[in-house]
């Protein structure tokens, strides 16, 4: 089976995503019998767009990683197309959204989602932004259309929270989700509680090993976690939230004290999302918490991420793991590409 | 989507699967737009044969749980009618195999499975035997007449091992698997090394708590483990392995001497069922090994079971948890049968 694709985006996520699908494509084909065609490559400056044959990607990203732009790529570069220009001639069946996230207007994402689900695409996204802002409406135009939209990526990358919760743990009623969903959080906590760091202390080094952006604040502040939190709860309890409805709180109040307390009382501070249904509601709230040892989330430490579900019928389920680099985020977006692929082939 | 489906095999698991569609029938429809639609249960001595309306399962569940055999059933029983006699009258487009694991030849579980795929049907089961002896042979029928198998109940029922091998991990490149897939052997290695309690003592503890079967040696020399283990090498590293290739030792030997050395060494004894590949060979064993404290098996205690698995590009994904009592594998089919319809419905 051929899939035509449109890959919007093209920076490190992006290219790991490029790399991926040439360094896979033997392995696409023998074990899915799946031929990815890259169409178009478009990104805020212009694209490149295949003729006869796919863009060849591994020359696209090394022209790209060696400082060139999509747009001046040989003969195939487009300087200035747009990505609705994109949308508007190149046909393809699924739209690869890896453009920046934007919290506060979702743009040049949630357009970008629009536009591909209005041409009937299926949509593949890492962009958590425009699902946060606008996951009701996005889904509504997707059903409409009768296309999908996969964002594993936007949801902890390699670690698999929506699939376990979709596929695993289909047809359980889900009671709750704990998860610890930020790696730069829980690396400085574990730092602080395992060698008696403090946070300051914790922070730098993190920011040293490219853990901790330069302005940690969005990670320690909670942030990041509570988007997550956001589509895990709309996506797999049909909660129907907003970054509004979430209280949310960091770490970066946490003090040698802090630590000391809970150490002495045999728990483990971790930097805590969670989502719980209460009678009717839904209640989504990042907050550090002071855990037993035999929690599942404790013995999440560095920079991994998990999550636990509980359930109805399966008990607790908990998945940890999965790389957070751009290679994972790649990584999970071809796997939704490969799934959403199995799901059309059982139909041809 | 309506799907009719007969069930053969009516034991504690079987019941436990009937009690669960009547219990989730509301959430069936409302979450998934699915009416599981049983047109017959079949056992070893008769069926139960629906007339226009559906079994009802609730009230077959609760005249076999006071004694009465499906053939007995009101008007719809019928004595004798076996389970080939079932196929070939009943339409119906799944098959849910529950009777119980003849590890040496199969039966009846085997036979059963043929007949429905020849039959086309798609086929759910929770029995081991049939797919541990014949794997290839029955992936290929299945194949041949465009239906599948599903068998997550058969592979650590609530804990989904193949879901997460097939659908979040699809695209990487599985380099090993290491499962603590037994309960009853980790009940009792945890109770030996948390509370220094001998062998002989855990297990007969483990037998009063229901948790380990009055003849204990399929857990604990690891066959349970052994079975499983062919199962997902074959499923999702394309291991083509049988029972025999697969090495096996138990936990019977730890003694408490093992225990302490392995205490001062840092470590904790699991019994570990791995899948590795070795070049072009993918090695399958069953051992008692002793796990660094941060091997993310190590802190699966009691009756729990895990699975680590590690990739290529995902880094390590470990799934630990799910019920694994008859409602757990209960559950394991249902949630089968949902994925199955998914996949379907895409195409309607």
């Amino acid at each position: 089976m051929k899939i035509p694709i449109i890959i919007c985006g093209f920076g490190n996520v992006g290219r790991a995503f490029g790399s991926l699908l040439a360094q896979k494509a033997l392995l696409l084909k023998e074990q899915y019998d799946l031929e990815v065609n890259v169409r178009a490559v478009v990104d805020i400056r212009g694209a490149a767009v295949a003729g006869d044959a796919p863009i060849p990607m591994e020359k696209l990203v090394e022209f790209c990683s060696n400082g060139g732009q999509v747009q001046d790529f040989a003969i195939l570069g487009r300087p200035g197309l747009t990505s609705e220009q994109v949308a508007d001639m190149v046909p393809a069946s699924v739209w690869v959204e890896i453009t920046p996230t934007n919290i506060n207007h979702g743009e040049p994402g949630l357009g970008n989602i629009r536009t591909a689900l209005y041409h009937g695409l299926h949509v593949i996204t890492a962009n958590k932004g425009p699902l946060v802002l606008r996951f009701k409406e996005l889904m509504e135009i997707a059903n409409a259309r009768n296309v999908r939209i996969f964002y594993s990526a936007a949801t902890a990358a390699a670690l698999p929270t929506l699939d376990v919760g979709i596929v695993c743990l289909a047809g359980t009623h889900l009671i709750s989700a704990e998860g610890i969903l930020n790696g730069t959080s829980n690396y400085i906590l574990t730092r602080m509680q395992e060698d008696d760091v403090p946070y300051a202390e914790a922070l730098s080094e993190a920011q040293k090993l490219g853990i901790a952006e330069p302005d940690p604040s969005y990670d320690v502040e909670g942030w990041d976690t509570a988007n997550k939190l956001v589509l895990i709860a709309n996506g797999l309890f049909g909660a129907g939230v907003s970054l509004n409805d979430v209280t949310v709180q960091g770490i970066r109040e946490i003090t040698p004290v802090d630590i000391q307390k809970a150490r002495e009382n045999g728990k483990v501070i971790r930097l805590i999302g969670k989502i719980q249904r209460d009678e009717e509601q839904v209640i989504v709230r990042v907050a550090p918490l002071a855990l037993d040892r035999n929690h599942p989330m404790a013995s999440v430490s560095g920079s991994e991420k998990g999550i636990t579900y509980s359930t109805d019928i399966m008990d607790r389920v908990t998945v940890t793991g999965g790389k957070s680099s751009p290679l994972g985020a790649a990584a999970a977006m071809m796997k939704d590409l490969i799934n959403l692929a199995a799901q059309r082939r059982e139909c041809s």
